[in-house]
């Protein structure tokens, strides 16, 4: 079907819980009350490693208002991760038994009567540490006689992951130019302005209602039925509005775990919201890296080979860390035809805060690594380096051995017109630059950590006697409008308005299983199978129109707009509300349901599709400070078909504004363990101000696996950020930075530098 | 199968929502409270009979707190009524715009911050009334001259029905002898302990949610959608636990009205429960009746033909009185096999609270008048009551002409048991006496008021990969049990555990249709439509089961207590959680859906199948007051399959409690239309220390049409109470009372009139 004829799909509307959400009728879980409700309170570990001798809780449990308090003795003592079928992975308790591992380790939860109370019964909570050496540097964690943060991994080796096809060493052989760099990214809070919370309630008839703020009420109910031993069905997971979820809430938390744990032996609902100093300090972060990069390539300019080494720091556990680890691992060879590739990847074990998924979950890493040396290389080369990068920028129909199939891929044309645009923009001012970055980035991971059997993703279609048609989805609306994408998807298939579809969604008990909102997996996985079920109904409703209007049997039937008509001859039609009626009446009175599913098959490893882009971002670097100021961010991407532009402008500016946060300011410091900036005026998200105009420029696509096309489109956008931020920088004022973030002191540091180095090569410059 | 394969049905066990309620955590409409919720109240006219001149509400909204007051003018004028096809016995504006027909008649309604300035607003609202003569009893209201109460309806005369068979006159004339006479039945209050209440929140984006005690969700959220001219599919009726429901709260009520109309104003949740005087005076009630019946029989025994003439008090408006104008003719033949008969019911409208549907919907009215007139016959004749009644008792497979197909019928062995239990009793002591009463009652009605194009009870059963099985349903539990019986059927049916069934009811969002809890319908239809969905989820598991057990394609597979096994050879087997898994994997990662739905087809005009039994009640008659004292109540009776024996009995006591103060002290009071006695301390319910002994004799039945074989239980035994109380009376102190309530003074009154009499009769008496 051409794109003009979709009557849905493609138009620009506003999201579907957009109004709720703007006047005030959303409810978040952090506005939830119950009757009867308790507080609860999480006591944390102060030190970043040690041994638990003891807990005494008399003192805190006498304290009026207070209900009882936990510690790992009142649990089944198992432990928690995603990676279910590797037990060994799962390495996390969340009340600590035996030691603490970071400062934030939780090891005692309480409930009281009130909040006030909750937190003053903290402090009357004795435990008795004995304190252990910690390590603290991936780098250093990694020798022998470093202390060992988990039992059974020698030299705090968590996760190992190779990616290897051709043969990087005979290849470098072969090239005319190799360049081997080190790099290193920095780790990045979530800044979720919605807390990690849950609201928890056992009834006594054994079953367990939570409702909290996830990104996949699927996996919070299998975690926690993991470590409560509740049957997954007699655990209701409701996830309400959600205040952004960026990766961090994907695993289970402390507070889902200890209100539910809390709930359960006082049978009365309780309610844990983190603190701000928690949520910077005890939740999970993204992956800070090491990275050791060589690169060759021929005078031409066509990249031959290329090897990666990278080190992570895991933290204190395992959570999704090895996945950031081959994430990062597979887009270092992003967007380009390497025939040789290698990468060998370490995650390392800390007494930090574990790092985890945290949105691009390793591919901005690999970005910043990898298209800060392609412009180091153009430069080498002596070529332009978007020349460059469509001389070996991937193409459609592109195999990597092992690893992906790819089908659409549209990067030349973004690489085109981000080379027009620039060429378009002209000569810059003083101190002004402007840095490319091209990138790739997945539509959902084939990825089944958790060892689920049900489809990844799956709906249900109703069409009710009235026209209305209730969409049943497991898919997870976090703030990314996945909601509005779907019942859009729904409404085009039907042939109905978006306002005919009532949206059923974030409820375990009544929503069929969706993996949730990661890998950027909802609208092509949930897209998918929301079109099948939608399409399934659809049939059920021509198979009696066929009976009606009697078309010659080389003749269609669609429905667009709630008119049943033939394909080709529009005008001949009927009713859709009609043409429901007597659906309805034929199955004996049973409303119309059609279901669809959606599971990856043959594409890889990695994902169904791949979208791509190409960024630029133009900045002013101060050189009396160092600062950098944005002054465009203009994207060139592909991402099949949209679906609803005004959602895709949102997830395109708001994951280039949390990637240039990344890229500048938002370094999550500490020392000994402990953060030392963890609240919102320390820790220097970008704000309002300091975005940018933001460019657009949307290259045609279609992605043959996604729903009329679809893929991608948002997440993808915090890779460039870094890559081309730095690129920038360079282009302005001559100094390249490789270790994140690209702070002022960095910069004017490296300013101050190359000053220096400069005099010290040629003492006569000054005088010239 | 026989009785003793089944392994979950037929068990005793507590109510799957028992815990929940013992131990207070179950929630009512009452108990719910909404962020921002408002209070509403309406205004109830103190007239019978007026025309609404003005309302002034000005002083009303300029009182602090009060956020808006509403009357017929901010309605859309639509009528409300049960019978949508028959747009004039759609009388009810529910907010009244010309006139006000009883006292307790809407004329406003209003919302405040809190319940005690609503109920102050109450006084500052102005109406300006114009009163007119009022009609308070049906036959006055019948007469030429009497004030029109609706204009099109001329002499009051609301609805007339007429049920004939045979040729009455005809045979009458054949007959040995015949006896006419004249019967009243008084109205009953429902006296639910939850009075009718509701919440309602419509949001910005234009959706209605309505928490609300129905019995039957589905009918609420269509007469809303009618009256306020949303789509169906935009309201969201909402079923909590329901503390009692008797047929008053089957229609729209006014709390539920008013609150939907002033949450669509304000945007805001407004909550309406009305008081406990609105509850005896503004709701709906049982409906009175004055019968006259003409009796025909032979010398033998023999019943020849009947005769039934009935003016039924409507009140103001039509509500379900339709209904039970019809369900009292028809049950008037009832149990009995006339040849001949005939009845002409005429409803008439007065100015007293509407009378309408009321747990046993005409049947009660229709068995005190027949049973009495039965035990009046059997006396003119010389014959035993019992034996008279076995002679004419229903058998198995009688055809009702145009009326009704009985399949099943174990009457004559229920007669037989009681007989045996009475000649068992043996002589009683003085003021002492049984009477008997046998009826028979309908298992669900074939009645389409409300012409949904729907089946009339639906299902859905979800099997998910750990095993536990969700099961939708519309039905509505109100206190009956039907969540208990539906979920033990779907065990028994699928061969899991109770523990294994998750069940999902009571919102119509999510839940497939049913029309209700209503003449006694759940267990037969929503049993037939969950085990239709079970069945068709189960065949799907057997269909993997065979790829595995591979048996001789002669043998059959069936699973119970969780094992998939040969039915004729069960320990060759496997187990249903491993047969689930396969399932879905093999459906690509789906869960198991079956569905299921019921609608009587061939049935005749009432329901696809009826109940029978007979009720012995033995009472101690005090001569010196009048008050009788209930010494016993014994039951035959036969309802099919017993699905819960533990419901079963809970059901019919509590019928039979309900009869029994409707014979005897519940009698509903006015003067003027004003209600005397609308409190629980004067309106006289039985208590606890009332109920006597109760006996339950369960004779074995097996009903085709129904699940397993069952049938209705439970709401049948409101209907022999009256009559065999009657009967008692008489065999006890030798009066016969024919008008109700069978109260203290009209027994004194007429054991007073019956001593006069035969003094009258016989001056010699007292010397002798």
């Amino acid at each position: 079907m051409s794109k003009s004829n979709y009557s849905v799909i493609g138009k620009r509307v506003g999201n579907v819980d957009g109004v709720e959400k703007v006047t005030g009728g959303a409810k978040y879980t952090v506005d939830m009350v119950l009757p009867n409700m308790l507080h609860g309170k999480i006591l944390r570990s102060p030190h970043p490693h040690a041994r638990i001798l003891n807990i005494d809780t008399r003192r805190a449990e006498q304290l009026p208002g207070v209900k009882i308090v936990l510690t790992a003795k009142d649990t089944l003592g198992r432990k928690n991760g995603i990676w279910r079928n590797f037990r060994d992975l799962c390495d996390e308790e969340i009340l600590c038994r035996e030691k603490v591992r970071y400062v934030g380790d939780a090891v005692a939860a309480l409930a009281a009567t009130d909040l006030e109370t909750a937190e003053k019964a903290l402090d009357l909570i004795d435990v008795e540490y004995e304190l252990l050496p910690a390590a603290f540097d991936p780098l250093d964690a990694l020798h022998d006689g470093m202390p060992h943060i988990h039992e059974d991994f020698e030299r705090n080796m968590n996760v190992y992951r190779q990616i290897e096809w051709g043969d990087v060493e005979e290849a470098f052989s072969q090239c005319d130019h190799i360049r081997e760099d080190t790099f290193y990214c920095s780790s990045q809070a979530h800044g979720c302005l919605e807390p990690h919370c849950a609201l928890a309630s056992f009834s006594h008839d054994g079953k367990l209602t939570v409702w909290t703020s996830t990104q996949s009420a699927y996996y919070t109910q299998l975690l926690l039925s993991d470590m409560t031993g509740l049957r997954e069905g007699d655990i209701k997971v409701i996830k309400p509005h959600v205040g952004g979820g960026f990766g961090s809430k994907l695993s289970l938390d402390s507070a889902q775990y200890c209100a539910a744990l809390l709930s359960m032996k006082l049978t009365r609902p309780v309610k844990i919201v983190l603190t701000r100093a928690e949520e910077f300090g005890a939740t999970k972060r993204r992956t800070a890296i090491h990275y050791k990069v060589k690169l060759g390539a021929m005078k031409d300019g066509t990249l031959v080979a290329r090897k990666v080494q990278a080190i992570t720091e895991g933290g204190a556990y395992t959570a999704m860390g090895g996945t950031a680890l081959y994430l990062t691992g597979f887009f270092s060879s992003f967007p380009y035809k390497f025939d040789h590739y290698q990468y060998d990847g370490f995650r390392v074990y800390t007494n930090n805060e574990t790092a985890s998924a945290c949105r691009g979950f390793g591919a901005p890493q690999a970005n910043f690594v990898s298209e800060s040396q392609i412009d180091m290389m153009a430069e080498d080369l002596g070529i332009d380096p978007i020349e460059l990068r469509i001389k070996n920028a991937i193409t459609p129909n592109h195999e990597i051995p092992g690893q992906a199939t790819i089908r659409s891929c549209e990067l030349r044309q973004c690489l085109e017109a981000i080379d027009k645009w620039i060429k378009e923009r002209g000569p810059l001012p003083p101190n002004h630059g402007i840095g490319v970055s091209a990138y790739g980035f997945m539509s959902g991971g084939i990825f089944n950590w958790i060892d689920t059997p049900y489809a990844f993703s799956s709906a249900l279609v109703k069409i009710n006697v009235d026209g209305k048609v209730d969409l049943f989805i497991g898919a997870n609306e976090i703030g990314q409008g996945s909601n509005t994408t779907l019942s859009m998807i729904c409404a085009e298939e039907l042939g109905v308005r978006l306002e005919d579809i009532t949206l059923h969604t974030g409820d375990t008990s009544v929503c069929p299983v969706d993996l949730g909102a990661w890998g950027s997996r909802q609208t092509l996985m949930s897209g998918n199978a929301v079109k099948m079920a939608a399409l399934e109904a659809k049939k059920q409703l021509l198979e009696v129109a066929f009976h009606t209007l009697k078309p010659n049997v080389v003749y269609d039937l669609d429905i667009k707009d709630r008119r049943v008509h033939l394909a080709e001859r529009p005008r001949r039609g009927i009713s859709y509300f009609d043409v429901v009626k007597d659906a309805i009446r034929g199955k004996e009175g049973q409303a119309i349901i059609g279901r669809g599913h959606y599971t990856p098959h043959g594409k890889g490893m990695i994902s169904p599709a791949y979208s791509f882009g190409v960024q630029a971002v133009e900045v002013k670097v101060d050189r009396q400070t160092g600062k950098v100021e944005l002054k465009k961010i203009v994207t060139a991407h592909e991402c099949g078909q949209v679906i609803n532009p005004i959602g895709l402008e949102g997830q395109v500016e708001g994951a280039s504004v949390m990637a240039a946060g990344w890229a500048l300011t938002e370094e999550l410091k500490s020392r000994n363990g402990k953060i030392l900036n963890g609240d919102f005026r320390d820790y220097k998200m970008l704000l309002a101000e300091d975005v940018p105009e933001m460019i657009l420029i949307e290259v045609d696509s279609y992605e043959p696996e996604g729903p009329y096309g679809a893929k991608e489109a948002g997440e993808g956008l915090t890779v460039p950020g870094a890559g081309a931020i730095a690129n920038a920088v360079y282009n302005a004022v001559g100094v390249r930075i490789t270790q994140m973030p690209l702070s002022a002191e960095k910069i004017l540091q490296a300013l101050e530098e190359k000053k220096r180095t400069q005099k010290e090569v040629d003492p006569f410059e000054a005088v010239a």
